[in-house]
């Protein structure tokens, strides 16, 4: 078997924002800070750091712009070229991003009909109509935007997704001027055949350099499904330190898959990421100390002694 | 990409064994026998049930004698054909293992020659000649033998195993009449590429359907590595209830690669088993009680509710 294995993979840190969004646990500003400024010690050069949305709905990130604007503090001082990137649904969002001083945004559209309604409230061709003006504004501003696809692998109201839906959100989020498409698993459902299936019909419109991978590792597929990306080419993976995300006690509780785990796996095939495994690992247990439990990550409970 | 997939795959459940064995805390026979019978309930139809060895090296295997004595009693009433199946290191073992009535027996070489020499005292050609013996009085009781190979992806005490190493051990098992030939990641540090480089080398010498894996998921490599094995058109996989075990050679061992976590990629997969998920989950949350901790596989946290 011959595989488009690629020579080295960008990882994006996502555990500052989806991660701690889905935990329980109070994490001050300065932790995070803290937590953020030890994973970019280890080498990872994309971390997705808070996101502008309502603290109403989303109270964990209400400090984001205090998060970014202490980031601005101090990536002069480590030397660095680090993106600091932060989720922005709407135009107030971005502009309040904007102010931050973020380096990258994010959108998000679903696959999932069902998903975008419950979740944001309109269909996924709205949400999308709704999406272009903050590409244009995030572009007149010469910021980046990612987009993100979820319920790639599975729907919590619908099940199975369709190939082609994915492809078509995939494709209008690409020509709308996203530069990177995440192909999302938000439930962890995803299984490599699967996984192979969507990924190959979303490259019937999306270049393989423009996408990346983002897995829920609620069933322990990820890195499996993550096996099977970098197979097809996929050079773009995100991942959260520790886990985090979910805390395994509670039901349907799913952390996004460990940047340790991911970490090991490449280093392992040989595959150039630029981060170092044991500086990792002290990002890792300082936020499972902060957070007061062990890391989901079972390369991190190996490696962490003791 | 085209893959030989293979499109039924037959689990071989070595929680009762490998697992139990590396376990702290005390299983009764009469616990084990349940266990037993929960996993035979879900459909599994090949279980290692327990190990002929010195009682004096793995206490928790002392009552293997009496745990097949309980299995032949009970197995005629569930009507289904399941093989039971022993570990018998020496033919002392193996006259213990034909008087308790097993169906199958396993022998067990290395790859590593000083992980020979420190587990089991003499080197490798020395424990194949050993062997030899065992499996002709196997054979002359119609017993048949599955020979594992130890530390086919790295040796705690020579990191990385040449692949020709491990096909030569896997050519004299085969060769010496095991019908199948088990190739183990006993410290759990094999990532996929690895996995593919060894098998390809093994296959050279044992055709695809007599080899079998058998992953621990010390680092959470296994599933990955799994995948990569049924991408080569390997049809036989070890697997652990509940992710029991562990390796007292690798420090923060973890155990094998959980069965609910397997038989849920392959239920993703399409490829057929003939075991019943939600059945298997009772066989986890049964042994997980017995021995006070949460099931080590991540399908079982999601699924068993509250």
């Amino acid at each position: 078997m011959t595989f488009n294995y690629p020579s080295s993979v960008s990882l994006v840190e996502v555990g500052a924002r989806d991660g701690l969004q889905n935990e329980k646990a109070e994490v001050s500003t300065e932790q995070k800070v803290t937590l953020i400024s030890l994973l970019a010690a280890s080498g990872l050069k994309r971390i997705e750091a808070g996101s502008f949305v309502s603290a109403k709905w989303v109270p964990q990130m209400a400090d984001s712009a205090d998060v970014f604007a202490r980031l601005a503090a101090f990536e002069p001082a480590s030397g660095a070229q680090v993106t600091y990137s932060a989720l922005t649904p709407n135009v107030k969002g971005l502009e309040a991003a904007l102010s931050a001083g973020v380096s990258e945004v994010a959108i998000f559209g679903s696959a999932s009909e069902s998903f975008s309604q419950k979740n944001i409230n309109c269909s996924i061709d709205e949400s999308l109509r709704r999406f272009e003006p903050v590409v244009k504004l995030a572009h007149s501003n010469r910021i980046r935007v990612r987009g993100y696809v979820s319920c790639t692998l599975g729907c919590p109201y619908e099940g199975d997704i369709a190939s082609s839906d994915v492809a078509r959100v995939s494709r209008q989020l690409s020509e709308m001027g996203c530069y990177e498409v995440v192909i999302s698993d938000t439930i962890g459902t995803g299984t490599p055949v699967k996984t192979a299936r969507v990924l190959d019909a979303v490259m019937q419109h999306v270049p393989v350099n423009q996408l990346a991978v983002h897995f829920h590792d609620t069933y322990g597929q990820a890195l499996a499904n993550i096996h099977t990306a970098l197979q097809l080419g996929v050079s773009s993976i995100d991942s959260a330190i520790a886990g985090l995300g979910g805390c395994p006690y509670a039901k349907g509780a799913s952390g996004n898959v460990a940047t340790e785990d991911v970490l090991y796996m490449l280093d392992g095939m040989g595959i150039k990421t630029g981060i170092d495994l044991s500086a990792l690992l002290e990002a890792s247990l300082y936020i499972s100390d902060v957070i007061g439990r062990l890391p989901q990550s079972k390369v991190a409970i190996a490696l962490r002694g003791g």
